[in-house]
């Protein structure tokens, strides 16, 4: 049976706003009928985008505010300005149970630090986490952090690689994930000190989990495991950079097909094939960073996405809300904190 | 006027040794006449094959040594046993003066640490990198470091900065190359403090080239800038993601057009369009990790590479040691610090 959920959305955020928030809500309640909306922001632009989706209008409403955080603005700004913005009533809504899930196209780092301050971060965890979906040869993976914090501990990074399963058991309905711990491959310097600590805490406790030691960035895309961790400055950058290559080659292709007319009717020709690709490699496909580790789910889309987008952040604020990801988290946190404490007194 | 160059080869480095290293030399000597060689290495398996390339062996002599250090040895095992060995003979050839630029596809972490123990870092340098060619849409960029080492401080960084400026200009000629600070783009996190502290010595102080701030991880492959500065755990998870990725969508380009017998057709149809993209997302064409900051110069192979892959490594010794970077970079780094100095003294 499938149970009525409901989402909290930030309809103020993004490039766009109502815009592209209300027909990306649109387009997942197709997808999920049992969803319900709660819609915050600036009701004299929501209302006349939401009429022309009588849908998504029947299973919605609207919570006024006037408020709204600025996709510039700093995190500190935002906290001191954006109490009571559309961005804190949707978070809010789900600390006060009222909705299942947070999803903002907004500003990531005013959201990171409202999350922190209405959510909390969960018993056991030291830092929450932005995770990212990842495209991969064989289907996806979850990378995390890729960029809530700079640097991490080995034990943060141990909890990241629990998150993240919980996360990988949520979405992909494997019961013991695969979790890889993203390093570099010169000899030489392999491992920073916490990458090695992290490594021999994981190696080393009994985990939920499948943990197979060192990956280097280029099995990423390989889908050699489920959940890549990594500090979030070394992730961000490599989450940045693959997004870049996937467009360079774009740009090459394109440029390698209309080089001749020749190479211009294969395109043509191909043109069924070129849609497999395109499809492959829309980024739009898995727009959405998560939040983990707070008490409550939170997804971040691409500020500057458009409406099918947007609707990949809420399927995905959707899939982690019907998951019971968070109860199944705060109890293998619970078991990892107790194995730790064993290990630390000697027991 | 053409004058000749010398380039000391390892031999036997790389997963084919001499099978491999040999016809690579003998490529680079058709694009560089002016080139000769010393072959380091086993005179049994190095001679034979030199027999088949005449042309290459006219120009060669050969030094032999039966040590070799093997692709998995560590830093500290290469150090201890790789004395006399083919990859420390041509390092040193490099510091006698007999050769103008060391070559080999060896182990990278074993070259380093061979590498700052014959040729030392240059004065002013507290920690040499290693710096890669990434083709951009444009041409080409150098980023360093990209595994050398973990971690660097804001005056290290900027060093890199040095570094790689006089590496664009060698082989960019350019006067004044663009440089960018590899940077995440979420604004809470913004800048680990180091990197800060490089933005902040490389904004305020006069140097030989043009700052240009943060740059994000996908405008690497957008040719941004000439040069993109990055600590080595970071660098070294963006190329090799990068790597990853480019691997990625060829796969998935190559799954799409076999995907109909009407993609196929039209793919074969647009075959020349197919080489132009091939020939760009050919890792060879850019192979090889520059040593930067030592007194001589070192390229480093990719181990797993062909004759064509070398070559282009030997090609870049070539331009490298051709370019007089050396000397001019000893200047820059003088200037600098006696400029940080005046600084800190409040001069």
């Amino acid at each position: 049976m499938v149970e009525p959920r409901t989402l909290a959305l930030d309809a103020m955020g993004g490039d766009h706003g109502p815009d592209v928030i209300i027909p990306g809500a649109a387009l997942s309640l197709v997808r999920h009928p049992q969803l319900s909306f709660i819609l915050f922001g600036d009701e004299a632009r929501i209302a006349p985008v939401l009429d022309r989706n009588p849908a998504l209008k029947s299973k919605s409403r609207i919570v006024h505010t006037s408020l709204a955080v600025n996709m510039d603005d700093k995190p500190s700004q935002a906290l001191r300005r954006g109490k009571g913005s559309s961005m804190w009533l949707a978070l809010e809504a789900v600390k006060m149970g009222e909705a299942h899930a947070a999803v903002s196209a907004g500003n990531t780092g005013a959201m990171m630090a409202m999350a922190r301050l209405v959510l909390r971060p969960m018993a056991g965890i030291e830092r929450p986490a932005i995770a990212a979906l990842w495209p991969t040869i064989k289907s996806e993976c979850i990378v995390l952090d890729v960029g809530a914090n700079i640097g991490a501990t080995g034990q943060q990074l141990s909890e990241f690689a629990l998150m993240g399963a919980a996360m990988a058991r949520a979405l992909f309905h494997v019961e013991r994930p695969t979790v890889g711990l993203l390093n570099v491959g010169v000899e030489e310097i392999k491992g920073g000190d916490e990458v090695k600590e992290a490594h021999a805490i994981l190696k080393g406790t009994d985990l939920p989990f499948d943990y197979r030691g060192y990956i280097e960035g280029d099995e990423i895309g390989q889908g050699k495991v489920d959940v890549v961790v990594v500090e979030g400055f070394a992730g961000n950058i490599a989450l940045k950079t693959a997004e870049g290559t996937a467009r360079q080659i774009g740009q090459y292709l394109k440029d390698a097909m209309t080089s001749s007319w020749v190479a211009k009717t294969g395109a043509l020709l191909a043109r069924g094939g070129f849609k497999v690709l395109k499809h492959k490699m829309d980024p739009r496909r898995v727009n959405g960073g998560t939040f983990l580790g707070l008490n409550g789910i939170a997804v971040k889309s691409h500020g500057g996405t458009d409406a099918l987008g947007f609707a990949s952040a809420v399927d995905l604020g959707y899939e982690m809300a019907e998951s019971g990801l968070l109860v199944r988290l705060g109890s293998d946190l619970d078991g990892f904190h107790h194995t730790l404490d064993k290990a630390a007194s000697g027991m």
